[in-house]
């Protein structure tokens, strides 16, 4: 008999050599039912791995990410298996699970694929999952592997084979016909993948080498469940309506142009206007809470870096240096502001009285990334970081910690970001070595984090080890409004640059003594914070970050210069608003002031005329009534003021 | 005889052979007294020139500037000769007259210099000067020049007679025991230079070449009377006071790190606020125009300035470019805005109706400098253009610039800069070769600059031949508190760009068409801006944009926390205030704040604390009384408000 140890704690005996499946089946039908896959002690393994020793036991289902992981990896295999019958002669790269479905490389050899092509394979695939066919792992030596690939000339799964160390196990993978090099593990087999869908296809570099092969990616997902594939493609329809690129287009906020450079965005005039509305918000909750706002050239001298230790860390990886004509300088684009920001501590003496000091800038940095890897506004090249420094006492660390998680909160709130985590960053406790900082001074920031977090109700997840090298840090999330995970700001303590820097402060027994320093930003960058809202809020920006907070329709030419000098008059009040100047029937105009998704509409003719009012069409609600224009410009103005308050 | 014509106009006939001297004899007794130099047709000839032909004639005084430095390069003569007594051996560089005075670069072997020799030279110059000892001009042979100064073993002077070409006249010219290579003019002889006074000492390197040895440069400056010396040095002395890098550092302002580099400021606080301030204003003054605001990287692929021709011209001057680690990229660091904008403009289709377009943008450029060049924020090596972009079609020209004109008239009023003048700068109406676009669109542009500079009552001085290749240009020069000339902004027609990047606009005919752009910044950066204001106000900004409108001071300890009350009411009613915490005397905390230029000093003590009130002190004016808390924020608004609209 064995003993094994379940996730609640509770310990049950089997025979030994029982199976994850057969556990299942002893504790429920609807388990037995439902269980994909199973982690023994530390390794994920299939449901039919014989159990030998003690251990302990996860039992996952289609709600685990586990459970999801080897569904989507089997899938993977499904579908290689129907293009093999559907395309005799093909070659394989690789086809692992991603986060949300599964991809395979292939080597399409002389047949041209399209998704055109893709009802076929999915039809092919289903006929195949209904086959029931079991997933069969079977063990062999090198020269097995070796001779079967070499017979059907697969030379990726050669290479991958001949890329194995000497030592490792090797294992194929069969479903029908198809059999792959895989480590697994994978269901029992393919019947319980109900639901199929193929998504798209793209090329990719065979070992992401843009040197070699160009393969054919497609990209699928799979359900046990029809009725969460149908779910599933709603979602990924509205999530593509809600694209940052697609809006950013339409409403005209940014663009990325071949000549500047990708994933260099450039802002245009209605999301700079949007982009400086969100900065002036930051901004001033910031100076309420003591930030002092500076600006920094966006390039340093090399000796700069070689003092925080990036040039030494990132200097390879990042933007070549800038060499200047003549006296052999030597600068980078400046990838982060803390060093700068360093500089502005040391530029004059600090006394414990001064303490703390709140340095913060919009700063624009450059980060190279392969230009495969940049999309939109979430990874770019360029971008502004909402940041500010915090240099403070040790025992200073606990309060600027709350006043930090409160501004991110509020923030969260004014933005109506409902639902979010945080993660807490500790050190591993085993290897000291890894760290820099004295134990004491870990102990006071870690503590600092935890009790900040706990005092504000935060729903943390702690994660040991995670810290960085220089000191604990808190990271936030959010869920945006189609339940999608984004990571937003991050709060890092840091003992490493100011020792760098060889920052002080006198304290209060004139004694000199290093401050620690805070790294903050709770958007993260303005780019992609402005990519996440689109996307959370599908471009239907709270009333005073819109754009546009209301349209002018003159119901005939007869009202356009009553509806100018409505225009004037807002703009003397603060209220955004434009005229629809088109020869186009009110009708025609309402629709589209809906489709651009601009908060009012203010319908003008004789009466409004005569009246100095308004009509009101508010979208999404319809009529609301004509008011004095003064009554309109109020409204407006009292809604944006308790939107800022965080009163809905 | 020959005829000799007056600057008048007015001609008079001499014997052939009569000096320059003779004729200012002739003239009165009071400008033969005066005169210091001559020009002979088209050259500045010393006051014995023979003239033998007719010729046209000016005769140029102190209040000439051809006076002034023929006056001064006399005096770096002076310099060198009583250099020579004092120091015999030393070796002398090049001694030319500069804007303000002379300069001398001396080898002075193994004498050390310092400012503590100035008195003693000085002394040695007019003792020298009072012998009235004549400047004697001799045209010798190469040999001779080459003779005379091997003995004296001079090898700079070697050096330069050897670079001279083979066909040059060399001249020698001595005052005394003095003799230097030169080409002249000088004076008659010393005894006019009256006043004298060295100013400072700095390295340099022979021929501005950093790998050859450094001489010592001598600065001085000469008068022809005590009193105008007495008022240089009063003007010298406030310049000091002035010097925005003082102001800048004492103020807080802004500050330079070795470590991020040379010629890149860095905003403190409250140099940040105060920019911010005033790219507030300038952004809503120019949102009132049509402007709208744009955001762009700060930097770009080469194929943008490969584009805009930029890369061709200044590619090898510029700082070095920006390579990536993988896939062979190149940006430069933005040296200007405009090919950005380019992109902006063509990033959608454009009709006559859209037109014009006008593109802002506070962007950040670079350009390299070499580091002896830089100088506080006047010369540096990155900077923020109050920049804008203007499309239009050639018809709009004029009103376009009648509005820029305006703009900069107003932002010129508000900042109580009370003196400008304006060039005009238009093409050489012979050699058209040199610029591009069609005769038509240049007379349009040209008579849209002279006719909207008129219509705005501009003073202007028009410069034939000073156009830029792609358009003609009209720049701006403000004098400050002490009448010194500053270059601010500038605005410019340019026909080729629009054309480089194929920019278009539909006309009403449905035919595309190019384009005419207008580069214009009124500030030219805010660097240099903030730099002259600081010079212009000496750091007494007007109400609307100075740091710290009021500080708060109690008069004990007791009423600190009113104190501190007050500071969060002001900070609502967004009056900028602070308190002086400090344990010090009421008179002390006065005469600080009077130092520091804060408008405003509270004073708070037991009677105010009851009323809520406040006793106001102002700044160079004295005592106000005492006023309710609101009238005094009510009158801080108000006078902000005024300046802002222009009324003082």
């Amino acid at each position: 008999m064995i003993k094994i140890t379940f996730p609640d704690g509770s310990v049950k005996e089997f025979e030994s050599g029982i199976t994850p499946y057969e556990v299942a089946v002893s504790i429920s039908e609807g388990l037995a039912r439902n269980v994909l896959a199973a982690k023994v002690d530390d390794t994920i393994v299939e449901l039919n791995y014989k159990i030998t020793h003690d251990s302990s036991l996860m039992l996952f289902t289609w709600n685990n990410t586990e459970g999801k992981e080897v569904f989507w990896h089997s899938s993977a295999h499904l579908m290689a298996a129907a293009l093999e019958e559907l395309y005799p002669g093909i070659k394989f790269g690789i086809g692992p699970s991603i986060e949300n479905g599964f991809y395979y490389d292939i080597d399409f050899m002389n047949y041209s694929i399209s998704s055109d092509d893709f009802p076929a394979i999915e039809a092919k695939m289903s006929e195949l999952a209904f086959q029931k066919m079991p997933i069969v792992r079977k063990e062999v030596s090198r020269k097995e592997a070796l001779d079967y690939f070499t017979l059907k000339r697969d030379e990726y799964k050669l290479e991958l084979i001949n890329d194995l160390p000497e030592d490792a196990t090797i294992s194929f993978y069969s479903n029908g016909k198809f059999t792959d090099l895989c480590r697994g593990p994978h269901l029992f087999d393919t019947a319980v993948i109900k639901a199929i869908k193929l998504l798209n296809t793209a090329g990719a570099y065979w070992r992401g080498d843009e040197k070699r092969k160009q393969l054919t990616r497609i990209y699928g997902i799979t359900f046990p469940k029809k009725k969460e594939l149908d779910e599933y493609l709603v979602l990924l329809e509205e999530a593509k309506k809600r694209d940052h690129r697609k809006l950013g287009k339409e409403m005209e906020l940014f663009f990325f142009s071949q000549k500047v450079g990708a994933g260099l965005p450039i802002w245009l005039p209605k999301g700079t206007a949007l982009r400086k509305r969100l900065e002036n918000f930051l901004e001033s909750v910031q100076k309420k809470y003591g930030y002092q706002q500076v600006m920094c050239p966006h390039i340093g001298n090399v000796e700069l870096y070689k003092t925080s230790g990036h040039y030494q860390k990132y200097g390879e990886d990042s933007f070549r240096p800038i060499t200047t004509p003549q006296e052999g300088e030597e600068f980078f684009l400046k990838p982060m502001n803390c060093p700068h920001h360093c500089e502005i501590y040391a530029s004059k003496p600090r006394s414990y009285r001064d303490l703390p000091v709140r340095i913060a800038e919009f700063g624009t940095v450059y980060r190279y990334e392969q230009s495969g890897e940049l999309h939109g506004l979430t990874r770019v090249r360029g971008f502004t970081q909402d940041d500010a420094h915090i240099f403070c006492t040790p025992d200073q660390l606990k309060g600027e910690f709350c006043k930090v998680i409160d501004i991110i909160l509020y923030i969260f709130k004014t933005l109506d970001f409902k639902e979010y985590i945080a993660q807490v960053s500790l050190k591993d406790p085993v290897n000291k070595e890894k760290y820099i900082g004295s134990d004491d001074n870990w102990h006071k920031a870690e503590a600092a984090i935890m009790e900040a977090a706990a005092e504000k109700g935060l729903e943390t997840i702690v994660e040991i080890g995670e810290a960085a090298f220089y000191g604990p840090k808190l990271d936030f999330m959010v869920k945006d409004a189609l339940g999608r995970k984004w990571q937003l700001g991050t709060v890092q303590v840091d003992y490493n640059l100011p020792e760098r820097f060889e920052l002080f402060y006198t304290d209060a027994d004139q004694q000199k003594r290093t401050p620690v320093m805070i790294h903050r930003a709770p958007f993260g960058s303005m780019e992609r914070f402005v990519a996440v809202l689109l996307e959370h809020t599908a471009g239907n920006f709270p009333l005073w970050l819109t754009p546009e907070q209301a349209i002018i329709l003159p119901v005939s030419e007869k009202y356009l210069d009553y509806a100018q000098q409505l225009k004037i008059e807002f703009d003397e009040l603060n209220v955004r608003a434009i005229v629809d100047e088109r020869n186009e029937k009110t009708g025609r105009k309402i629709r589209d002031a809906e489709m651009n998704k601009i908060p009012f509409m203010l319908i003008i003719g004789e009466k409004e005329t005569a009246d100095h009012s308004v009509s009101v069409r508010e979208h999404g609600v319809g009529d609301v009534g004509v008011m004095p224009v003064e009554d309109f410009a109020k409204m407006v103005i009292n809604r944006t003021k308790n939107e800022l308050l965080g009163n809905k």
